[in-house]
């Protein structure tokens, strides 16, 4: 392994180790030291990569954005209509905040604004869903007399809802949760015949590597999605 | 003024001081010396009302835990239709926290697990939510084949999320942002003749005094819906 793979691994290691404790303890309460023993290296190995805590959390922070754009435009980038994508993606971000631990750890540092002030991923969000219906209307996808405007409010406040609870007990962010709640909504937004057309429980493609699987480092095992707060 | 009313007036001035700054900074960045200075009293005022900061918070806790629950609770004893009351509920109980800011405060105190671990506001919203969608089944009030479990998930998450949104952007827990909620939702949650009964826009009632106004202190005009966070 080249000295260049072994500092990516270790940067790789370190972003990791503070998304944990982040999750776990609060940004305010995690200590360097703690992150730098969580990635099994040197306080020192900690500092030549990042010189603050702010630092690391910066880190977390761009590889939860980069993920979850990387996961949208992958998704939809699939052909399908347009309410379908809207589905699809909001299930594939719900998959990605379980699933990897940098990602959450990341949107919540983003959300709690801890982290940047310039990149607001909540606002992202908003912007993709009004985007998604009103392509949806003008594709006819959309039921007669229903409001974009009503639309986008229930929608972008359940999915933060469902995120935000999920903090507590994981279920809400759950696959089956996130399909009850385009159950419901669905036979009110759609249109008949796409109504018919589109799955609630999403079209389940694969898309969106997990943070640092395209790296040089195997993922390990993430945790449970019930975070200690 | 009696001793004792003045002894009131100044641990409600005290609690309102602590609930802004609690809004305004957050939990951790407050400071006792700020809180007495912001009721116009001395610390040794505040230590003989509360030993600690975590005892003031508690306050603040259970001040808005009163609150919430009176207004829930008077709203309800309205002679009204099952869907109506729950729509009523929640446009009273986000009035409560838009107008009052130790209510705010105190809810999200709770919300963020700074505050008791026994008492957990968002979790008597959902079972609120649940009993009343039970009852309104009950009385034939929900559309058929409507599922009570996916339509209390998306009620709760939405509501959850509009008040997280609300505390970057006060317009997300408006009236108007709830009732365009209602106005999704009515038409598919409610059957067709508590549809047309049932207005979206909550039936107003003015119900639940705001903290403070049946003590002996005036309460202050509240500040803008918009924290500092």
């Amino acid at each position: 392994m080249s000295k260049q793979e072994r500092a990516a691994r270790t940067r790789d290691a370190l972003i990791r180790s503070a998304a944990e404790l982040f999750e776990r303890r609060g940004y305010e309460q995690a200590r360097l030291a703690e992150i730098s023993a969580g990635a099994g290296v040197s306080s020192g190995a900690l500092h030549f990569h990042f010189e603050s805590k702010a630092a690391v959390a910066q880190a977390v922070e761009n590889e939860a954005c980069r993920s979850l754009r990387r996961t949208a435009r992958a998704t939809q980038a699939q052909r399908t209509d347009t309410l379908q994508a809207l589905v699809d993606t909001s299930h594939a971000l719900a998959r990605l905040l379980r699933q990897d631990v940098v990602t959450r750890a990341g949107y919540r540092l983003n959300c709690d604004a801890v982290g940047r002030p310039e990149l607001n991923l909540r606002q992202e969000w908003q912007s993709c869903v009004q985007a998604l219906l009103s392509h949806a209307a003008d594709e006819g996808e959309l039921a007669e007399g229903v409001s974009q405007r009503d639309a986008t409010t229930v929608l972008v406040a359940a999915t933060t809802g469902l995120e935000v609870l999920s903090r507590h007990d994981g279920v809400w962010l759950s696959g089956a949760s996130l399909t009850g709640l385009w159950r419901l909504l669905l036979p009110r937004i759609a249109a008949a015949r796409s109504q018919r057309a589109v799955d609630p429980g999403g079209r389940g493609l694969a898309v969106g590597a997990p943070y640092g699987a395209s790296g040089p480092q195997t993922p390990k095992p993430v945790p449970s999605a019930h975070p200690a707060t």
